[in-house]
């Protein structure tokens, strides 16, 4: 018995656009990025890869992102669950901050440092602060549990007890299941499928917008190591340009 | 100990705009509606009612109006339940007719009891015809079960089990419940809430687009009779103006 995952990074946002640190902050999809969104939905159709169940995280640019795909799909009526679990890695004191200016300002190292390693995260973000997320209702269950920065290995390390006890259940069951998620939530569960090392995973960038479909055997390891892109032309102008980002 | 449900019928969708029979046919939302769900999240975000969960049909004009009144309302995180029994009243062979002309072919007594009686189907429509919905994979589950026509009376009783099943179970959790739905599934769900008697019921009109809030007591019988709309004057302008649609 197989199953079939497809992993879909949000389109661009309004943060990505201005080149800020987002994180958790929960910012719109731009224009660009929901257009994205209606492509991968045209891809899912066309490729006839028809999701019955969706995993989202808690930010809105992954929930729009599924809501146009699934709508231009005409799946929009497929059963939703979401989990913070599933949110982009916690950029910590970085949210809200230029990428550009941080670069400058803490100097290439530090900066691809905060990036790209596996286990350094940002300074913590301040309680009450602008860009922190202590206040927020949808967070209240995890009270001072809420995360206030992380880094690569803390994502794995909470995203992998959701995709145990909720997306795996599903996969069981025979659905085709849609994760609509973020650059290091996706990164985190790639990792994990694809049995990537803590090394090699700062080198791979998943691009946006463009559905990536797992086959899973029946111990979920994909028949097809590092998945199939629904659009493989455009998933590589996209991933070498996410690769530049903040340059 | 008490609850608070809130009933969002959609907007306007383009087929209404056309003045056709829509039913379970399931066709998008227009400019107009669009708008009307934003307002509606307006409403929401204004008066504090701020929902813990939402419950769906699995018709896209619902679940539009949902979307964009939770994005509005900064509830688009809020945990999604949809179902079939949450849909539009089937029309039968009406669907995809247009109104007046169905009035014109058939004369006012005819239409009118289409429209309004409660125990009066429209004609079954037809296995494999352009508007029924007997080979929609959303409805799989229900194989020849699918309605293929109902009166108001087949509303309520397939609506009922899922308010006892399924949104009784959340208010008994204390969440703040909205149900985004249709003219006719909501008018089910009134009635019972209300106690209106069968004939009453046909003179009920629930305007598009305002959240109706209904304050519950410990017997889910409201405080509020006829509930209470978050925009009542807008609210008393578009009840009027359903009164009259198809003339």
């Amino acid at each position: 018995m197989t199953s079939t995952l497809v992993l879909l990074r949000h389109g661009e946002s309004t943060w990505n656009a201005e080149n800020l640190f987002t994180g958790w902050v929960d910012v719109p999809l731009s224009d660009k990025g929901q257009a994205e969104a209606k492509r991968g939905g045209e891809l899912l159709r066309e490729a006839g890869v028809l999701p019955d169940v969706l995993h989202t995280s808690l930010l809105r640019r992954a929930i729009s992102t599924a809501n146009i795909a699934l709508d231009g799909a005409d799946r929009h009526w497929i059963p939703v669950k979401r989990d913070w679990r599933l949110n982009e890695r916690h950029y910590g004191a970085l949210q809200g901050k230029n990428k550009k200016q941080t670069l400058e300002a803490y100097g290439e190292e530090q900066f691809m440092l905060w990036r790209r390693s596996y286990d350094t995260p940002p300074p913590e973000i301040a309680l009450g602060s602008e860009f922190s997320q202590d206040a927020d209702p949808r967070y209240a269950d995890l009270g001072s549990d809420t995360p206030r920065t992380e880094c690569l290995k803390d994502v794995v390390a909470r995203l992998l007890p959701y995709w145990e006890s909720a997306i795996v259940p599903d996969l069981k069951a025979g659905k085709t299941v849609l994760v609509a998620a973020h650059g290091n939530s996706l990164r985190a569960l790639v990792k994990h499928l694809d049995g990537i090392s803590d090394e090699n995973i700062a080198g791979l960038n998943i691009p946006t917008g463009i559905p990536l479909r797992y086959d899973l055997d029946e111990n979920f390891k994909p028949t097809n190591p590092g998945g199939t892109y629904l659009d493989p032309e455009a998933a590589k102008a996209a991933a070498a340009a996410v690769a530049n980002q903040g340059r």
